[in-house]
């Protein structure tokens, strides 16, 4: 298995990690070590078509930024230099444009080479442009890492649960907001449990994509694309953040044994982020910076999971876990 | 792909029901109907290789008991009579010898044929053995129902988790016990929630299984054995059951806001079920008949999941779980 990796900031070399830590997994359960033979960041590049030493990679990276001194102006020309079976795109998310990582992913599906993403821009812009890509290529095309980090929701529905009719999907997809809003619980008012967050690297400098619900809104079109086969996009949800929560609303669900929580709900006619009241005690009603979703399906009936949302080993781990079913597949 | 079901209790009538909601979802995703070419229950059976009617022996089930007039002797036999694909193993529990599901899930596998089952007799006394025979003889064998009825996670842990170092899981695996407790929070004595729970049909009349903790050992058993590589057998469980449950111990309890749940534990190194103290708000405080389990992972962390651990088509929705995954494998 040859790998091609577009991006190589916290995932990227998360993901260098997770490979190394299961190299006796992969030579006990496949015979072989997936190889990268090709990594480009958001200037750099470097290619190997025996492999690339990760662990001088990561190195280099946290050292002189770049994994090289070589640069490029085209990234499709540095993929097509060498020979890879699958892409992992895990450059940064531009739910504007869709970035480079719309181009790499595209560009592989077209060239018939399995992807894996965990970027939300051009999952949340072209889903199904996409698959339909993938399908008439025969590619696979997983993104588990997309919705919920290390919460295995998106392949949980896709195949667990493939034969069920999902009715909806209501659940906590924003770490950031979670965390600020379970300080708020305890009196911190919003901006002091921002900053905490900041300081933890739970919140970015510029926490607007975070806390006005825009994330959240991303997961929520890409659980309705994927797991509802809806065709919408980022306009099509109703969207609203977190920021106007005052100390006097938290006391006041308090004083009525509940929490406020930004909850992404998803339906067959709904696409909703918004501050809900949950009673103490309801699973949504979680703590700190996990993820939480309820899947309602007809069968089954009510299944929640949580997990780790973010996260660098944990964002990766979801890598490893579609990578492991792509490996899987090809035995 | 045509289906031997073995059992025609609640399991297996809701297996029938279940096909028959997802006529559609076959047609359109395999282009066949998965066919029932033979049926036992503990006494008659009834075999047509074009395919029974279902309904019509659900409703001679319900009616004269018996899936007809005729009567077997020889499981193995009626089995040998028709060709089928997949056995589906839904027959009574037996954890002494393993009972009739054993000995038709081995010949099954003896002859080449993928395995379904949601017995746990078997999957608990003779785990090793039967993957062994499996994979001997090339055959899939899946049992997502045997542990926790429509909570998915045998197929997590095997399938999406299948990378990960899983280091504990813990969870409420029988919703009994777990109802019945949940009704002493609200200061019910054991003796008056135990009947409540029986009339409610969670309990069964002699409730010794559930109440003494053995079911919840059983599944102990099968996690430790499919998901640790452990081989185990039920007397490595050091097990503890609710019977000794006082009033004064849950308000005790509730003095300190906790209360009293009956957790199963799986380590490398330990198997126990007993009743543990649990702060309220804690994932595994949950109420209600509902089974969750919380799988400790390396790279992934804390992974939880929750789901309904028993009923007609609770547990059946399993069963499709695995049936889809073994069509597609076929595809």
């Amino acid at each position: 298995m040859r790998i091609f990796l577009s991006g190589f900031g916290t995932v990227g070399q998360g993901f260098a990690e997770v490979i190394k830590r299961r190299r006796d997994f992969f030579e006990d359960k496949y015979g072989e070590q997936p190889v990268v033979v090709g990594v480009i960041d958001s200037k750099t590049f470097a290619v190997d078509q025996k492999g690339l030493d990760l662990d001088r990679l990561v190195a280099r990276k946290q050292e002189k930024k770049g994994v090289s001194d070589e640069t490029y102006s085209d990234a499709l020309a540095v993929m097509d230099s060498v020979k890879y079976d699958l892409l992992i795109e895990v450059s940064p998310t531009d739910v504007e444009t869709g970035g480079t990582g719309l181009k790499t992913i595209r560009h592989a599906l077209e060239c018939g080479k399995d992807v894996i993403t965990v970027n939300k821009g051009p999952l949340a812009l072209h889903f199904h442009d996409l698959i339909a890509l993938a399908k008439k290529n025969g590619c696979k095309f997983r993104f588990e890492g997309s919705v919920g980090g290390a919460m295995p929701i998106i392949n949980l529905c896709h195949e667990n649960l493939k034969g069920e009719k999902i009715s909806s999907i209501r659940g906590i997809f924003n770490g950031t907001c979670n965390y600020i809003l379970s300080k708020m619980d305890n009196g911190q008012p919003f901006e002091q449990a921002l900053k905490e967050a900041q300081q933890l690297g739970y919140a970015e400098t510029d926490p607007t994509n975070d806390v006005e619900g825009y994330d959240a809104a991303t997961k929520v079109v890409i659980l309705a694309n994927s797991v509802f086969h809806r065709d919408v996009s980022f306009k099509d949800v109703k969207i609203t953040g977190i920021t106007g929560i005052t100390p006097d609303a938290i006391a006041q669900a308090k004083s009525h044994n509940m929490v406020i929580r930004l909850v992404g709900e998803i339906t067959e006619t709904r696409l909703e982020v918004a501050p809900r009241l949950i009673p103490i005690g309801h699973p949504l009603s979680i703590s700190g910076t996990l993820n939480i979703a309820q899947i309602d399906a007809d069968l089954a009936g009510p299944i929640t999971i949580t997990g780790r949302g973010a996260g660098k080993i944990e964002t990766a781990s979801a890598i490893l876990s579609d990578l492991i079913a792509i490996m899987s597949m090809r035995l």
